[in-house]
């Protein structure tokens, strides 16, 4: 098996592959509302400060803070009220030494005014005459102009994907539509003489095809375009076809090899036919998943998985998730979210090969325990039973019951 | 400010609103290959055991066990070979004691095989002869019928949100199409006289409306429908009717108020005239978001936000997304993913009350820092720059520089 003769480290492997990427995201103008997980394709500058005038943060009477020093309750100030903030419309008044002025939170400051004094710190002593209890500093209470944004502040990075929160901000800003990365679009090709359409009944010594469906919900998640091109048979007339076509109108291919040797070495032969400069990596040291293949074929990635469901998955999340956001440019990472759990049992480890473990979470008074589920990994309802993979890193030659782990969700 | 008299804790005050519904959720069969985070509405039971065939986990020999008991590099046992199992067909032949065939991973065994001996520790003896150099127990290396799933089995609960391994899953067992809960609507109204259209220029004293659009995409990613009502003036009779309209027309209705008090009165008025119980939660002990106000009128959830986006963005995630959830019966509840994170300074915090405080998560060598975002609650790229957010429990007075905490990122 001369394909496993060097096992890469899956984060070498992987680091081999966008070494020959050149990320370039067309870009495509979407509505802002349903822009939801998209990627940004340039930076976004203010176009103007934010807030644009100076709003109040609470209920109160806008004053000088000059005005208030010393005030308490038992040495009240006395201002003279000359009118009311109403909301959404600038106050009609300036403000005086002296005067105050009722306005109501987010509410715009009138000229002159620099602070706010809070209702609960003052008493109407009579019709036009406000008693302050409390004094305020210059500021208080008050959001000045562009404290939130500087007028041409760059407030979004490009290459962020966009939260709720960004949403939100592009609309304070009035951007109703942005620019976003076009989704990669994502070539899947089946394989193995024994997989066939989910939709049909399998004859003695067939399967349905699993493989193309996780991959296609995967890529959708990480915000890429799956584009299936079928069942193809395992020849090498008719791989080499669907693979060229795909290679040509996608921005990456994966193979879902079949089962079989013989399957994989097809995949692993074409990838190295198709372009330059081929195949790249053969073979990752991780369990499951040793026989991934990555390529680059003229600029495009290629990437042959694995025939069982367990390693196919598992490597969609090592290696085709991270092609897909380089592909995206996304630039702003966030952490990879994680459970923290105690592991229920010993998990033994050959040093040098990463594991990754499929575990249900089991909660309890003091947080979460991980207990591995044992299957072969040709066995999908492993996962489908478990909340989360645990990694042993490679350097570990296995975790011992007891120890705090980082489970990673599904 | 009669409104935050009695503010409950989050969880108990998520706890009263979730009492009052009744979750019937409306079966939509969508196809399985589009399923992606949808919830299932029955558990899905297997029409056949998973795999079909008893199959083969490697390339090798398919033997019976007991003719190989014993042998060794040392003293091999000779079998005859008397064929080859294709790859998605039926072996045309039976095996009988002293002989093997040749099989492929995935391939299917020949009767009166029980066993298949890796082709590593094999070797051809003679082209009719086969040297087996180690033994094998019966079932090794092979994948009995039944072994990922028995026939009738409940493989996917009720209640479930479909993950890629349990799309996966369905496609294995032939479910190409799958029943599950139709998207909540969730009637969205924006209010406050200061609020305008985010593609609308804010003349001095106005903002432009950006709750609705978090609410929105935050909906979305939780598997809700957002409606959207537009912005609705802060008078009795506009808001009573737009609600009225909604709680019709939607599963649950959030109204984001205006920032002023008389805003949020408002909105708690009309929820308590709009059916029974009314308002049933009236402030939460929890900063950001104290006003937030839950109630339920003749069955259908209603919230009432506050109007500065932070406020709102947190209280979205703490009832909204609870409610969304709990109205598609989604029952099996996966962990809340975190970071774990050293805290970069003291957190003081109120005891009695909850905080939840924007951080930036910055990555070293031993891990992540947690550093918090001071700014006023009212600035919405206070958000947009944080990674996650922080909690400081009720039962705290602080944080400690230096705690290991968990960030709950956006």
């Amino acid at each position: 098996m001369p394909e496993f003769l060097t096992l890469l480290p899956p984060a070498d492997a992987l680091k081999k592959l966008l070494d020959h990427l050149q990320a370039d995201p067309v870009p495509k103008q979407v509505e802002t509302e349903h822009a939801l997980g998209r990627v940004l394709i340039s930076p976004v500058t203010a176009p103007h400060p934010l807030p644009e005038f100076p709003r109040t943060t609470v209920d109160g009477f806008a004053v000088q803070a000059a005005d208030t020093f010393g005030a308490s309750e038992s040495l009240p100030v006395y201002l003279e009220l000359i009118g009311e903030v109403p909301m959404g419309a600038a106050p009609e008044m300036a403000l005086a030494a002296g005067k105050c002025v009722l306005i109501h939170t987010g509410g715009m400051l009138p000229e002159g005014a620099d602070a706010v004094v809070m209702l609960e710190y003052t008493q109407q002593a009579r019709p036009q005459e406000i008693e302050i209890l409390r004094a305020v500093a210059v500021g208080e209470n008050v959001i000045e102009i562009g404290e939130d944004v500087k007028d041409g502040q760059e407030v979004i990075p490009s290459g962020t994907r966009l939260r709720p929160a960004e949403i939100g901000g592009l609309m304070a800003l009035g951007f109703t539509s942005v620019s976003v990365a076009c989704k990669p679009k994502v070539g899947i090709i089946s394989s193995g003489d024994e997989v066939i359409h989910p939709g049909e009944k399998p004859a003695p010594g067939q399967v349905r095809d699993i493989n193309a469906y996780t991959l296609s919900a995967v890529v959708e998640g990480a915000g890429g375009e799956p584009v299936f091109y079928g069942i193809i048979p395992d020849t090498h007339p008719a791989m080499y076809a669907a693979a060229e076509r795909a290679k040509t109108e996608c921005d990456v291919v994966v193979v879902t090899a079949g089962s079989s040797v013989s399957s994989r070495d097809l995949t692993s032969q074409i990838l190295d036919e198709l372009g330059k400069p081929g195949v790249l990596v053969h073979g990752v040291n991780t369990r499951p998943g040793k026989p991934t293949i990555l390529a680059v074929c003229d600029g495009v990635p290629m990437i042959g998985l694995p025939g069982n469901p367990v390693s196919a998955l598992v490597n969609t999340l090592l290696f085709v998730v991270p092609v897909v956001k380089a592909l995206l440019g996304e630039q702003i990472t966030r952490p990879q979210p994680t459970v923290p759990a105690e592991l229920s049992i010993n998990l033994p480890s050959q040093a040098g090969r990463e594991d990754w473990v499929p575990v249900i979470l089991k909660s309890t008074h003091e947080g979460y325990i991980a207990e591995p589920i044992f299957g072969k990994s040709n066995l999908i309802f492993t996962l489908s039973r478990a909340d989360g993979l645990l990694k042993i890193p490679a350097d570990a030659t296995g975790l011992s019951a007891g120890e705090l782990v980082e489970v990673y969700l599904m």
